[in-house]
């Protein structure tokens, strides 16, 4: 096939993915069936740099004597080398001593594992390298080792275990003075951290991208790398079937993705205090294991672009995190050991975190509603992470509880836990509530878990699971690197997924970024201190503590210290209160109007204006008033923007996003202005603004609303009606076209005789930059060329002012 | 007050509430406070017909004796009228025994209770009530009695302890011969069961209604005289700050509403028989409970109107019942003793059933989505009722669970259950979890209960629980007839309500008539067999029976013993299949011809039909298809009916109702069809074709929909397209008016030009009802003037046939 493509067939088809994307599926198989028939064996260099580190010493070699178990006999050659920068002889002296602790799988001949062990001693050596010229130099020497023994090149892997900032100068180098030549490939594995925001992450992916194609990149994020974290598709596409019905927000509950560490960071501190917890495990970690849970299936699970793809798309169905999306810890002796380590004065305090609650929601159909909580920290009573997947109870048991049966009752919690490691079971393992369904697993990698009396996992015993563990326990940097070999690229982290997880992180990042984290003394007694909980989107600890109960003098005032206040602005009454309060009452007030209006005549008529005070408004009654009248609401508007509806710069489309999504209007009682007719703006000769009237007369009696709720800018203007154009300010028309000193110029408004004729107009004003104009207007008389606002003064309506303390006390 | 209305004050002012419903609250409180200073004292008379029956004896005597000691004393003259339809001699042997029964409260001394019984005794007699002139007579000695005593006569209570099937005649007795004097009021109190499904009680209470005003009469629940249920709402009302947020579909997460009996229903089964426990038990009691539980709060909630009115609204907002919304059983020995009760042969078997699981959902701000189950059953394994209303875990609790602290861990069950009586503790109970909050009840009248140790209800101990009984156990007849006394018009049945109550059950109990309920043996041993669970609306046993599992000879196929069929039709691909497959397979192909559009040009244009068979679709693609790219799609209208949009006939209101209230299209991407422009219906004038055309050629590239849905009439018509109707069949317009031949009449409608530029057709047909006529359209050939469904097919694009094994297979 590739003949017939008019390629030549070695050895470009060991390149992977490369750029003939297309052909990867096929390059792959022909990688992994071995090519021991081939006239000119291949040799495969894999350079490891900081190869004296400790991650190399605890995993990476081990790792690579694993690949070459697996791989000698299949008709590569390899070569390894060790490379750092001290000196020579200290370097082959760390080597050697690591190359002599290696061992084999444990079901492994001693004879077989010492002959293999020492030839691998004999493929791996150790060099500098530091300058440019040492990477020349191990380039012209591997080329000229190959050349000597007969070989052709098939591809070099440098593993870079080397403190991120040297991977700009590593990069350069290995681009200029050691790629191959251009009939092999090469890869390149990077460790984390990758940036420590959006812009970092980016600044380090262009110079990175400026040495390498993406395809030669491979991210390590070592979770992917364990086995039962590599095993939630895989278990997803084998159990399609019993799960299909169940993975979605019809029938769970929450998702738990929980890392507890006991240790604490001392020792580490120069390197935490710069990152934290939530850079150091859930922006990483926590959030691929959390992609792998949510993201749609592909059809073909063992596609790396398509699972990729798709975990590319549930990133974009997360819903933004805000400041109050998270909880954050900090261990109590943090500081001091930080103090210690990094030389701080005395009176020095961090506020790193050493523990984070996050509460994610996915905006998409299949998850929607559902909570996927994110928990990781330091200094915990217990070692273990997880995924759980706890089920909605949706039966009735009939009989009393105690004859219920445990591993059948529809009653009893159904979970699916990916228990990935440490904790109270002795292995990772994947567990499935008996009465949930019995799970598929390959068997040649997992084996049943031996029953342990007296074992509760997740409030059942360990019984009331199908709990499979794997039957040969891998690392994951050796399942890794032998991804590395394989082009698995699904199990590393591409530039896209990267930026996106930082494009999810950074704003919380950056909101918490001067937030105080709740102490706690570490291990039990941290008691219930961290135990937090959700409401909506909001997250808070359950415990209150009594300091934060009590504003000590440098605290500012609680919205709660205060009560409303009511009083008169403009001779109309005037409701301030903070800000929370405010949108409490003026949604409040907008109930009892429509329940009041429904009553009377059936239907409701609110006219409502856009800009951002309103957002708050729209989502207080999305969310609390349960006995809003809406089938009998009509929606109006005050103003809009001459842009089409879903421009985000709409009106109406921010009450769709925040207000119209959450309720139930019906479709004809919502009345978006025409600014967008026959495919033009506001063009006058459209007549949009003579349709919304006719639509008006033709709906509402009089032309009166029941209520109308507006703004007020900081140039006095209100709904569209600006100061010194005349349009709107007087006369027959009900709405007109306007021109606003600010972009988009063109709008739409119901004009000041229109509004007057309401019911009720209620002014909300919010925040510190309208302080001048409340304060000036307060004194203005009957001007509406100069300040619209002073033109509202409804014919026989209510008019009703609603400031917060910031725009009115000021 | 009473006065300056111009009214006299006595003795109108005791009729309660009467025609002068205003001043119902004013008249309460002065019958209330009591009348000792009055000059007229008044005499209540209280004539208890089925004087000698079970309920009578059991409850009703011992209530009114309840009655005579709270009021005696208060001013008010009593009479006791014993009736029934035996001899004199007879009724007061049997009147005399039960009058020497009679208990006082406990903490009554015993001399002062045997004056007082003695006294009651006095004025209690019995006498025969049967002949038009027996109530005659007794009307005239009522009188005599009055005048003779120098009293006003105040009212009359008629208390009906008899078989519903006498309740005309003795309300016919009572209005033309027995009713008091116009200065005195009457009320009827009647005891269920009223009617048998809606028909017979609009009948009954139309009878009723011709000779008693509402508000003369007082239908029994005895469920809303127990302690328990009766403090439903004032528990409500008085922790209204601690549940305000709580009590709502955010927070609770079901709803258990229960009735469990260790009875069966031997000896009475010629009542049960007719009745079963939908109508002994749900349809009444549960469902008043229900209704407490769901409705929203009155600000006053002493005010009977209001509770009435607000239960009133429950009601409306209630899901209607389906055939799935319920689960059946029936103890096995019943049939057995229906036979041998009733004379039935040997052959006979009961359907009807004693067990009955029902999911309700409501469908209102507060309560979407949260299920509320309703559950009641002879023969089970305990005695017990109780609501219970279980909270969503909110909570995540960060250290292991053998940590947590039972009473104060947010993460173990929060509940409060309403213990309406019996069941593991002793006396009736409100329950709270202590995790919870610890709730307010009037301290006169509840108190703590105290510890059983090793007690646990719902899952936890006793001791986790502020649990509070009634100081003083009150039955609740004795409760009811103080309530009719005090005119508590909220602890009754209006017919209001039962209508409602009826409208609401009546089509689950058509639909389940010929169901047969699942055996069950009894007691402990049901097992897990009655166990239930729900999947959105649809409940079904938890356990499949294994004869459930092999269709038998006479069993019809099941819709999985089939596969999808796919051939030709009138040279077009046929998809078939049993409609839940069909509808599964149309609804998969829509989801992927969206994607497929979306991908390639960004937006998806569907245009849809009308009528019923979408509407199965519809609620699959609400429902299953978490994919669905539905912020890309554009939804149109294939034809519409020339109604107002918000008529129930109008197309759009089904897809409204059935698809866009559950996904998320954007407002300006639905495109309903303006047959009504200018407050008129498809006026030629009002061009509303020709806008809709435009609409469609501005944003559909060349007219070209990515799918149309059609339907087809077993005349042979699609879309609005007549037969014998030349408009839309061909010619330059791509929509049309069009006339149908049933009603409503005028339609509007895309042409067959329009839909045959689609990128693909397909029409989905079911049922008996079109055997015939796709037998003959998949004979002719070309002739959409006779069929109009024979002319579709698309210019370009591919045309599909789905049809269910009814409509092809016939």
């Amino acid at each position: 096939m590739l003949a017939a493509l008019g390629m030549s067939a070695e050895p470009h088809f060991k390149r992977c993915p490369g750029v003939w994307k297309m052909l990867m599926a096929a390059v792959c198989v022909a990688l992994l069936s071995g090519l021991q028939a081939q006239d000119h064996p291949g040799q495969v260099s894999i350079i490891l740099l900081g190869a004296t580190g400790d991650l190399a010493r605890k995993y990476l070699w081990q790792g690579l004597f694993h690949l070459y178990l697996e791989e000698v006999g299949k008709g590569h050659h390899f070569r390894f080398h060790g490379t750092a920068l001290t000196s020579t002889e200290q370097g082959q002296e760390a080597i050697a001593k690591v190359l002599e602790s290696l061992s084999c799988p444990g079901d492994m001949a001693s004879g077989h594992c010492a002959e293999l062990k020492a030839q691998f001693q004999q493929l791996s050596e150790y060099r500098r390298l530091k300058t440019p010229e040492d990477y020349l130099a191990l380039s012209k020497d591997i080329e000229a080792q190959v050349e000597h023994e007969g070989l052709r090149e098939t591809g070099r892997i440098f593993y870079l275990s080397v403190p991120p900032f040297s991977y700009v100068d590593i990069a350069r180098n290995i681009n200029s003075s050691c790629r191959p030549g251009p009939s092999a490939w090469l890869r390149v594995v990077l460790e984390k951290p990758f940036g420590h925001d959006l812009h970092s992450a980016q600044q380090l992916a262009a110079e990175l991208g400026s040495f390498f194609r993406e395809e030669e990149m491979y991210r390590v994020d070592h979770y992917l790398g364990k086995q039962v974290v590599a095993q939630i598709l895989p278990f997803r596409d084998q159990n399609r079937a019993a799960l299909d019905g169940l993975w979605n927000r019809h029938h769970v509950e929450r998702v738990e993705i929980v890392m507890k560490e006991t240790l604490d960071a001392e020792g580490r501190t120069s390197f935490y205090e710069e990152y934290g917890v939530i850079r150091d495990v859930l922006q990483n970690h926590l959030t691929e294991v959390l992609t792998l849970v949510a993201m749609e299936l592909p059809v073909n699970t063992s596609s790396p672009e398509a699972v990729l793809q798709h975990k590319l798309q549930a990133f974009q169905a997360l819903r933004g995190l805000q400041r109050h999306s998270a909880v954050l810890g900090q261990y109590q002796a943090y500081s001091g050991q930080v103090r210690r380590e990094l030389q701080k004065p005395d009176n020095f305090h961090s506020l790193t975190p050493t523990f984070a609650g996050i509460l994610v929601h996915i905006d998409n159909l299949r998850w929607e509603g559902v909570p996927f909580i994110l928990m990781s920290g330091k200094a915990l009573d217990e070692r273990v992470s997880y995924v759980r997947i706890l089920f909605k109870n949706q039966a009735f048991c009939v009989q009393s509880e105690k004859h219920w049966v445990a591993a059948q009752s529809r009653c009893l919690p159904r979970q699916i836990i990916f228990y990935i490691g440490h904790g109270e079971l002795d292995s990772p393992a994947v567990l499935v509530s008996r009465n949930l369904f019995r799970p598929t697993l390959p068997s040649a990698s997992w084996k049943e878990v031996e029953g342990q009396p007296g074992l509760r996992l997740f409030g059942l015993p360990l019984s009331d699971y199908y709990a499979y563990s794997p039957v040969r326990e891998q690392d994951a940097y050796s399942l890794l690197i032998s991804h590395i070999f394989h082009c698995r690229k699904d199990s590393f982290v591409t530039t896209e997924n990267l930026l996106a997880s930082w494009v999810f992180w950074t704003p919380l990042l950056d909101s918490l970024a001067h937030e105080v984290p709740r102490f706690y003394p570490g291990g039990a007694e941290n008691g219930q201190l961290l135990d937090f909980e959700f409401s909506g989107s909001h997250l808070s600890f359950s415990q209150l503590l009594p300091e934060q109960l009590v504003p000590g003098p440098d605290s500012a005032p609680l919205p709660s210290d205060f009560q409303v206040l009511t009083a008169k602005y403009r001779d109309s009454p005037l409701i301030s209160a903070w800000p929370e309060e405010l949108i409490a009452r003026l949604a409040g007030d907008i109930e009892a109007a429509a329940v009041r209006a429904v009553r009377r005549f059936g239907e409701f008529h609110l006219a409502l204006s856009g800009g951002s005070s309103p957002v708050a408004l729209f989502q207080q009654l999305a969310a609390g008033h349960y006995s809003f009248p809406w089938a009998h609401t009509h929606l109006w508007l005050v103003d809009e923007r001459c842009v089409p509806l879903w421009d985000p710069e709409s009106n109406f489309q921010g009450l769709q996003t925040h207000l119209l999504q959450h309720v139930r209007v019906p479709h004809y009682n919502v009345h978006p202005m025409p600014v967008h007719r026959r495919q033009r703006l506001c063009a006058e000769e459209d007549q949009g603004a003579q349709a919304y009237a006719e639509e008006i007369s033709a709906l509402v009696t009089n032309g009166s609303f029941d209520l109308v709720l507006l703004g007020m800018g900081t140039d006095g203007h209100t709904a569209s009606l600006f100061p010194q154009s005349p349009a709107g300010l007087d006369g027959e028309q009900l709405v007109v076209l306007t021109t606003s000193p600010s972009s988009p110029h063109q709008r739409m408004s119901l004009s000041l005789p229109l509004i007057n004729r309401a019911r009720k107009v209620a002014v909300l004003v919010m925040g510190r930059m309208k302080r001048e104009i409340a304060m000036l207007v307060s004194r203005v008389g009957h001007e509406p060329k100069k300040w619209p606002i002073s033109g509202v003064l409804p014919d026989s309506g209510q008019l009703v002012w609603y400031m917060d303390y910031d725009a009115f006390l000021g």
